[in-house]
């Protein structure tokens, strides 16, 4: 009988597998999107693919950025469009930023309604005035490329998912009302009156609309291509155009604002009717493209014609299923889910700019064919640099060339010849400092990536020496960025040198010692922006003195962007040692972390600050925004490297709850995630551009990451918890490992790395000169 | 020694040739662009090829279209940007229209100055308070293809020529002067504060320019790319933008108005600073493309890298020469300038509207490849069906036919499925009324145009029952259109009524018989909008009812377009008969015709009117305006065709002058000129859509027409001046020829055609029944 009994046999192993599987927590039901939705994490709740273009989320206000030419401090909460404390949704756009503290988009946003015709948003106040409805976070529900909720005015239920390029809505009516949904190609986030440009639709035929709309926001000309199809003909449809621009010609022609398929201006919200009596849901997928309607419906057909909102938004869910699959890991399911939305929200922004055929609007406004390489945009390079993209070359080095690759066209179609600083939409968002660009440039050269090396130095050193950005002229000739030339002149000049010896990095990979011994002066002009009789960093004038009474503790108005001095003065990843003589040597030096990490900072000087709040500091530390990223780990040149341990765990605890609020600070499209990633996992890149990651301490007993070589790296710290904070001794494979840094080649080749971990530091670990990490110099 | 006799006798008959061909005048000599420039011809002095795009004009004034919502009635005189009593020049535009009585365009406009800067045009009466100059007709000189000018307040010599993309500069500063050039993204034809909705440009060298501005203008969405190429490196550059759009990001890095290569917004002008030491003389070439900067670059270097400003205008000049060559006569000097300034302004517009590589902007929106046609547009249909399209179709088939295949591109990308009413830069302007195309399409048909019969019937039969366009609705069910649904319901009937037969005639052409019976019937709905109590064509009300009190003579708010009720109800070219019929008999219409040209029309019926001008009146004949265009010929049914030949002269002679102000009414892109060179043939078409042309008489003695068959038409009218403006006899090929029309296939074969003309008409001919033209019906 042995016919029947293998396959009983084989069933009941399989039924044991699947068991095994349904036990199993999906990674994607560790995420949670509302992580960050409230306060300053800037995240939003919405549908996204990985790295897609269309993030559709719900927006629950309308904060202009400006009015009148005064800027409206309330929009900075709106840079996802979303707040979570927020009573009403005003719509569901297709085109938000993850996390970041500057913003735009919120392109073509859709809104159902029944009852009265109401073609403005209201009033958070008075939502009964407009077309925005009350909502419950009881009825709302948010998971990786599917979002919910009631909209409790219509009764209507709102339901999003996503392919890359293409948003999905499913709204249920109630039997019996009437439906309608709302057009608004007015609506953005951080608007302002004028800032549409033009918008332009045309009724296809009674299921199908394609248009466009052109802003000039952040992005300084934006252009948003759309298709929309929808799974129930129109009925009837019209529009308002408030400024009624100038369309002659058509005189007693048309009516034209009822049925009339051609609707254009700059202030369109036009309504579209519906038959509700068949059947209540209505299906709406709606493509984007930045190079034109043709290009929205090839998109439209390529992603998501003929598949249901149940298909897709199942493909989307197994899409980051897969993407999240880099890392396994185990501990607290509070953690679990912080990593998990963690590596989600590292896979949000960048994000895929080029439609299924290729093409894609450049930098110079001319359409491009990306042959061979996938283009993106959004690259919030002040931020991201630091980590995010040394995470993504680490774990999906294709994805990071490609990136790489889009930063040199992006270089190539520039009439300044830079690499991008901040690459919004096609567009450069000349947002921040630095040209931190060549980081990412250097650290995918140094770790390995196929890119043309010559073609890389030089779109580094076209950047490096745009003479009139920022005062980079002067820094050439003078060694920094005089005062009176930049307001944050001396920020930049730490950014600069820094980059500098990036270039200096990527030249000596590509053998370029020419250039590589003009970068390698460059990297040590940071120094020069030391006033070493206040033992800080300090903005210098053009005659070599130094702002007199520099207040070491402000972050507005004395030098530096964003970040005081007390935190920019630790600005020297290339050059620890160096810095550390600077600061007065390795005791000083060691005394100022400290001093950085326990002072108590008055409130003066975060209270009516964006970027600096309680939340994100630890001490004087400031995790919420980037510049002291790499602080805590500075330890390791030191001679008391546990401290790392010690305030890492702190800056996890307090900095990354899953939580709605559970964001220190903005997202920075992922930059405080990969940061966060990164530190769980037991390393950082402190200077990205070297191979190195420097040792901090692990926040999980378990992870394996898999490697992009397809081999695994099992971190385990069995003992870690709050108390168990310190690391005993480190095991490679086995074996005891005395260094304060892995190397790049040694992750590739997974393997086992162990640590031991206790509630007592080992203050003997990592003192030896050989056990630390690089330093460009000695301190001379 | 036979073999040096031959030599010198071949070169003594090829001097001989010489001498004769340096003897004859060259046909583009007697072309003169001026004419029209002043008063109401609405046409432009500046530089062109044959059908380019780019129209390189001066503009003498900036009167907005309309200020605060309102319509400046003083703009009518700028729809080509220049007025020749102006005592100024602003600056030189890249695009016009010829002859409109709508306006638009006057892109990207340039203006040398030396001294100071002065970012503003400045005003006429104190024109030292802006960029312009005055200048003086003395120091000015236009023909086909070039014009140049003296800008008295720099003594800046302007030289233009043009290639069909490329508008090209020559300006010679004075020594010791320094030089510099505006470029004013701002100025616009029928301009409005809003007007610009975008304008961007870069610096990309210090030799070359790039940008691009969006208009909402009478073209909704009108994009025009530029390249400008400097023949010396830009020394120093800046703009002003008075509206200062918003550009975030930028903060402190750049002085944005300085040398700053990327500049863009909705309110620029821009200045160009030079050195004018080694030469004073500076080379601009501006190539235009609707489709990105990139196409404007391949543009340039297509048609103007590496050429002389000498070398344009000589190739340009050689292509006129050419193209004007269809047509050789004799006659008054003043009369053969009348003849080829004719041919030279049916050759301006329409346009090709393509890149050259074949890609074009489409009326969706979207680029096109142009794969099988030459995409051309600037159709303004309501004039040019009737005459100027028979002309191009007659003398220029293969331009016509493309014409034709870009009419049906345009239907396959209007929304409305309709072929164009008025196709202006890749938009629809839907400028005056009926959908003439069709006309345009049977005409092409009918006379062999190689196209696809099929989709030429589908795409007109689309549009002649777009429901929703200007009653089309109400026409389809009720005969006419009423009063009620649009302001010209009459003249909407009429017309629509002569486009029907036109499809009418195509389908009997396509053999399409159930297509030809249902618009059979269509084309005789012009008989429903005559009100026979009086006589007289009239609006008609849903219930049956004529309008009350119809003021015959008016032209406005009587329910015609552009013309009254007298001239319009001549509007029946297809039903001649039935026409007659309809006003009395054939003594009533003759009657009715006679006085129509004999009236003595008050003044008040035309002095506050833009279209009817004591200019452009025989009696109560409107020639200044294309709907009466045919009725002089209409004298052929009747038994007076003599008649025909009395009034032609008069109005030729009355509204076609070698002089400034020579036109009696806009020249509406040629459709005045090609009526004036068929009436000089002796022959015109009536009613397009039939194979006939309606006999007049000849306005000089001698023209031989180059058919595209290679054949030649020669026309004879030895004795024809004023006194002997009658027709006698005709023959054609030595035989009699008694027919009041000769058709298409006569024309194609060649031949001669001799009219004996005398100062008595010879009141006989064309009476037999057999002798007449086309007419649908017999009356009935």
């Amino acid at each position: 009988m042995k016919k029947t009994v293998l396959p009983l046999m084989a069933l009941l192993m399989l039924g044991s597998l699947l068991m095994q599987a349904q036990n199993k927590r999906s990674l994607t039901s560790y995420v949670n999107p509302m992580i960050g939705t409230a306060g300053m994490g800037h995240t939003f709740p919405g549908a996204c693919a990985p790295f897609g273009v269309v993030q559709l989320s719900p927006e629950t206000d309308t904060i202009p950025h400006n009015v009148d030419g005064k800027y409206q401090g309330k929009v900075y909460a709106y840079c996802a469009g979303y707040q979570y404390d927020d009573p009403t949704i005003v719509g569901f756009s297709h085109t938000h930023l993850s996390g970041t503290g500057h913003s735009d988009l919120g392109d073509v946003m859709i809104m159902p309604q029944t009852g009265a015709l109401k073609l403005n948003p209201g009033t958070a106040t008075h939502p009964e005035n407009g077309y925005r409805s009350r909502y419950s976070h009881a009825n709302e529900k948010a998971t990786a490329g599917y979002y919910e909720v009631m909209l409790d005015d219509y009764g209507v239920k709102a339901q999003l998912t996503a392919t890359p390029r293409v948003g999905v809505h499913r709204y249920t009516f109630p039997k019996g009302a009437d439906s309608r949904i709302i057009l608004d190609l007015l609506h953005g986030i951080y608007n302002y009156d004028g800032k549409v440009l033009w918008s332009s639709m045309r009724v296809e035929n009674d299921t199908l609309i394609t248009g466009y709309r052109l802003t000039n926001g952040w992005a300084r000309c934006n252009y948003t291509y759309f298709a929309i199809s929808l799974s129930k003909p129109i009925k009837s449809y019209g529009y308002r155009d408030m400024k009624r621009p100038k369309y002659v010609g058509f005189w007693r022609k048309f009516d034209l604002y009822h049925n009339f398929p051609e609707i254009a201006g700059r202030d369109v919200v036009a309504y579209f009717n519906f038959d509700n009596q068949a059947s209540q849901v209505l299906e709406i997928k709606v493509a984007l493209s930045a190079v034109s309607t043709e290009g929205a419906l090839k998109n439209l057909r390529a992603e998501a014609a003929g598949k249901t909102f149940e298909q897709i938004s199942k493909e989307t869910h197994d899409q980051w299923e897969r993407e999240l699959d880099v890392i396994e890991c185990e501990g607290p399911e509070d953690h679990k889910a912080m990593l998990y939305t963690s590596l989600y929200h590292t896979m949000i922004n960048p994000s895929v700019y080029m439609d299924v055929d290729r093409q894609y609007r450049g930098l110079d406004g001319n359409i491009h064919m990306a042959h061979d390489f996938d283009n993106y945009t959004i690259f919030s390079l002040w931020d991201t640099y630091r980590a995010l993209h040394p995470l993504l070359n680490l774990l999906k080095p294709e994805r990071n060339t490609n990136m790489v690759k889009s930063m040199l066209a992006h270089q190539q179609q520039s009439v300044h010849k830079m690499l991008p600083i901040w690459s919004l939409m096609g567009n450069e968002g000349w947002c921040m400092t630095g040209y931190h660009a060549v980081s990412v440039l250097a650290d995918a050269m140094v770790k390995g990536a196929d890119i043309d090396y010559d073609a890389a130095l030089k779109a580094m050193i076209s950047t490096a020496t745009c003479h009139y950005f920022a005062g980079i002229g002067e820094y050439m000739k003078m060694g920094y960025v005089p005062y009176e030339r930049d307001a944050t002149a001396a920020s930049n000049t730490l950014e600069y040198a820094y980059d500098d010896w990036t270039i200096y990095a990527a030249a000596k990979k590509a053998g370029r010692e020419d250039i590589a011994a003009e970068y390698a002066k460059r990297a040590l002009y940071y120094r020069n922006t030391f006033d070493t009789t206040i033992g800080f960093a300090s903005p210098r004038y053009a005659d070599g003195s130094f702002k007199k009474d520099l207040d070491p503790y402000q972050t507005s108005n004395e030098g530096f962007i964003e970040g005081n001095s007390w935190n920019f003065s630790f600005h020297a990843p290339q050059d620890v040692y160096g810095l550390m003589n600077k600061l007065g040597g390795e005791k000083q030096f060691l005394a100022k972390l400290n001093r950085l990490f326990a002072m108590d900072l008055p409130a003066k000087y975060y209270e009516h600050n964006e970027d600096v709040t309680a939340e994100c500091l630890v001490g004087g530390y400031v995790h919420g925004n980037e510049p002291s990223h790499h602080i805590p780990y500075l330890y390791a040149w030191t001679s008391a490297p546990w401290k790392t341990q010690e305030w890492l765990r702190t800056i996890m605890n307090k900095m990354y709850r899953n939580e709605v609020r559970g964001l220190g600070g903005n997202d920075d499209c992922g930059q405080m995630s990969a940061w966060y990633i990164f530190s769980s996992m037991g390393f950082y890149p402190v200077c990205p551009g070297t191979d190195e990651y420097v040792l901090g301490a692990p926040y999980l007993p378990y992870m394996k990451v898999t490697m992009p070589t397809g081999k695994t790296l099992i971190v385990k710290a069995p003992k870690v918890n709050d108390r168990n904070r310190y690391v005993q001794r480190v095991r490679l494979n086995g074996k005891p490992y005395t260094k304060l840094y892995i190397t790049h080649a040694d992750l590739l080749k997974g393997g086992v790395l162990e640590f031991d971990m206790g509630s007592r530091p080992n203050k003997k670990r990592g003192l030896a000169k050989t056990d630390k990490p690089y330093s460009m110099t000695n301190g001379n």
